[in-house]
């Protein structure tokens, strides 16, 4: 704007669907610790209220940054791709983290009370989903980050590593609602069917864990608002596809 | 092939995806089946059993049929669009009578048994993605079958139609893991932990449920897949493009 220059826009309407599910993700954090903090006597390491955490660092590493860190070709689309590949390799490892120590919260805290591990639908999913979560990184970090694999190969693994990461994200919000439901179920099962103001409360997390999904899933989704390749980039991808003429990523074998 | 000519080929693969997300869906059903029937006296109407029909007629009705609902743009691609807009709009209708048998089911157990409506975020889960269902089969059945809707309003609403669609079919998965483990955890919550069978054969039917959600869904989005328009449907939609040229369906403003 100083040099005069107009500044790159953005889609109309993306912003503000980026604002919203970004509130969103907020609330999701505020009414989790509200959970927890009102309710389950709050959130410590080394203590009874180590299970507290689990849910925690689920919500705020599976959901929220896995969400931004999923939106971030979206938000940044005037930045250099390789920096905004760096900024989601980035998010995603520390929602790897977070959600690492969330798990560990909830091994040792059965380990404490003598209650068995990875028995309920909600254990399958979410272990299923974090070793998957951890894998796909693992695959993006070694296909789009570092040097080794060809244009080709990328654009090859692209559309696989999308959809997983849109399915692992979805995963992510079942598992927390499995969770939740579990959680309602040991803790209030005998007023929980009287609509207790802590069952409502939890029961409305799962409805903003579902609304973040749906909006996160909406900005992805939409033609329109996808990130287009820069100047610079498209003149590199055409003469790429110039010197690979005959050979198109996009021509289904595989 | 009588008259010599060539038939008309699906995309490599597509043929394969489909028979393996059938072959989940009737996997679904018999799992189901073999749950209530096995562990749970079977199902009936006018019955202290009749609750057990509640989860076969969702599983039936908002997953199955749905998930095949879909599946029918990429399954009948050499079809005339209108017989398979057709049978789109039957199998979803088929799928919400079915859905409703199984809500009656759940209402009518719970005022026999004295057991409160609507408190678990089960309840709201599924009781929002079948009104919006309903309220989107409505919309579609309006703006595409009807012959009201101009072509132009019709090419505007279409991607929203798909992005809801997908959503629903997702939350209706997502609703079904929450029956789940609410069932589990109300009927068996002593020896859940003891990885009983009953278990481990609902948690494995939770599973199914995901990976039929995973094929359709990637079945759905592999952009080489979708339907392509017929040659006379093109040639309808090239004459339209002529006529309104100047507003294109996809600039963005809504």
């Amino acid at each position: 704007a100083m040099d005069g220059a107009p500044l790159p826009s953005s889609p109309a309407g993306l912003s503000a669907y980026v604002a919203v599910s970004q509130l969103l993700g907020l609330t999701l954090l505020a009414t989790t610790g509200a959970w927890l903090g009102r309710y389950r006597g709050g959130v410590a390491w080394h203590s009874p209220l180590q299970f507290n955490t689990h849910p925690l660092c689920m919500v705020l590493g599976m959901v929220f940054l896995q969400g931004d860190a999923i939106l971030v070709y979206r938000v940044f689309r005037h930045e250099a791709k390789r920096s905004t590949k760096a900024l989601h390799a980035l998010l995603h490892g520390l929602a790897l983290v977070i959600a690492l120590v969330g798990i560990i919260a909830v091994f040792e805290s059965h380990q404490t009370k003598g209650i068995p591990n990875m028995y309920s639908l909600h254990s399958w999913c979410g272990m299923a989903t974090f070793v998957l979560y951890l894998l796909q990184w693992l695959l993006g970090c070694g296909f789009f980050l570092f040097p080794g694999a060809s244009f080709l190969l990328r654009e090859r693994y692209k559309p696989q590593h999308v959809f997983f990461g849109i399915a692992l994200f979805i995963l992510s919000i079942t598992s927390c609602l499995l969770g939740i439901t579990e959680m309602l179920l040991f803790k209030i099962s005998d007023s929980y069917s009287h609509f207790v103001p802590e069952g409502i409360l939890a029961n409305t997390l799962g409805v903003l864990l579902v609304a973040f999904g749906l909006v996160v899933g909406y900005v992805l989704t939409r033609e329109e608002w996808k990130r287009q390749p820069l100047v610079e980039e498209l003149a590199l991808s055409m003469d790429f596809k110039t010197l690979t003429e005959g050979e198109s990523p996009g021509d289904g074998s595989q």
